[in-house]
């Protein structure tokens, strides 16, 4: 089977123009078919800002009102998605932004008002790969926003790891999926405060005692929860490390095993 | 051949969330193949406002510096596409957004600065409906945003009026195509403000003489300019009027006839 990368890219890419280009401009050349997921926080925050829109986070997630959708509608679909496809356009990757409710692809559920109401937040409950995947066969890039639908019309807030993960999910029965996350730390650290300290490799058991022994904590654990899913459901490789690990052989960033 | 429907709307529809899912209901239930193309100009206007960014107009045309051009996309692509988007989906019309980057399919140049700098402004230069047609080959209805790239990473704010002539133009060599403008009126009229003075039929000799006598003017023109470039270029049928043309065979509107 032919192998397709599935690569989520953070804040620390999204929101300097300069390492936007220059990670594009690498990951244009890419040999092969490959999904891009974005989502653009940061960026939303500044927007709400100058819009005098309240942020509210609880444990990192955004409470998503109306007004606060609009922004992210606004930041992930349009300037940010639209801004990644020309750029890839002037590198000579043929590439079509998606929201979720594009091609049907991302189908959520509100998540259900228990002690927190995130608002309009959506957690995937269908992913139905057959616009991108046409587009893939047809050598189009794919570039997702963090947003999902409700196939009632509604656009929902959802979680930019997770969209990863269930498009590379989705894609197993037709590829070999390799699924990248990257982020501003060189991978998994056994120091947080020392990018040399990688954890190359973890397992489910060294996973287990990570999480015992304090090293990996709170914000990772989500992120690496995702990626043992993605591995039990046939995704044949999770990395998470700085974007140079889909470019350069002699990086060192953090694999995830079974 | 098949017959493709390129639709153009605007403000009336689309800023009015009522009239959109209205609008976009009967929509949906068309057959065939269809292109749906959108601008957004009064909410791009309100989003400046509430940024304090200035809006400037020449002509009717927007002056798009760097801030103005970002608020485009993000209204334009992200606001209202996803959302035109979402509510296709939930009226069971798959559908695809694109902005003219998407696919590389609108492509522009900035205009040249002479006596007014119009900012990032774009020309069209070439359509290329390679990904536009793979879509409607499979049912994906697509919806345009009026927005242009020029093949080097820069984004241009386009008139969608003609967006939406040249994407008509480009697939006549594949489909019998047929192009609508809606806009809030019953289509060109005798006495402007008489909705039931419909002018039923536009040929090139009735044309002159309605400019002549004043009937047709300013901001008309160049929208009857695109239709007859449109018709000299192949496509079959240009009409104007309300939406409602579309769907109901008793409405009155105007048909643009070489």
């Amino acid at each position: 089977m032919e192998t397709l990368k599935v690569v989520k890219i953070s804040g620390n890419i999204i929101d300097n123009d300069a390492e936007l280009t220059s990670f594009l401009k690498e990951f244009a050349s890419l040999n092969g078919p490959k999904i891009l997921v974005h989502g653009g926080g940061k960026l939303a925050t500044e927007l709400s800002n100058k819009m005098n829109v309240p942020v509210k986070m609880i444990d990192g997630r955004r409470v998503t009102d109306a007004e606060t959708l609009e922004i992210i509608m606004m930041v992930y679909a349009g300037k940010i998605n639209k801004n990644i496809v020309a750029k890839l356009q002037s590198f000579g990757c043929n590439s079509v932004g998606f929201s979720g409710a594009d091609g049907n692809t991302i189908i959520a559920k509100k998540r259900p008002v228990s002690t927190v109401d995130y608002g309009f937040v959506g957690d995937v409950v269908k992913v139905d790969i057959m616009v991108s995947k046409l587009l893939l066969n047809n050598n189009i890039t794919n570039i997702f926003s963090a947003i999902s639908h409700d196939q009632k019309g509604q656009l929902l807030n959802t979680n930019a790891d997770t969209i990863a993960s269930e498009l590379a999910i989705a894609f197993t029965e037709f590829y070999q999926v390799e699924l990248y996350y990257c982020f501003e730390k060189n991978g998994v650290l056994e120091s947080i405060d020392d990018n040399d300290s990688v954890i190359e490799q973890i397992n489910q058991e060294t996973y287990q005692k990570l999480k015992k022994s304090g090293i990996i904590n709170e914000g990772m654990i989500p992120k690496l929860d995702n990626c043992f899913y993605a591995l039990e459901k046939n995704v044949s490789k999770v990395c998470i490390g700085k974007s140079n690990m889909l470019f350069d052989q002699q990086s060192s960033y953090t694999t995830i095993q079974n």
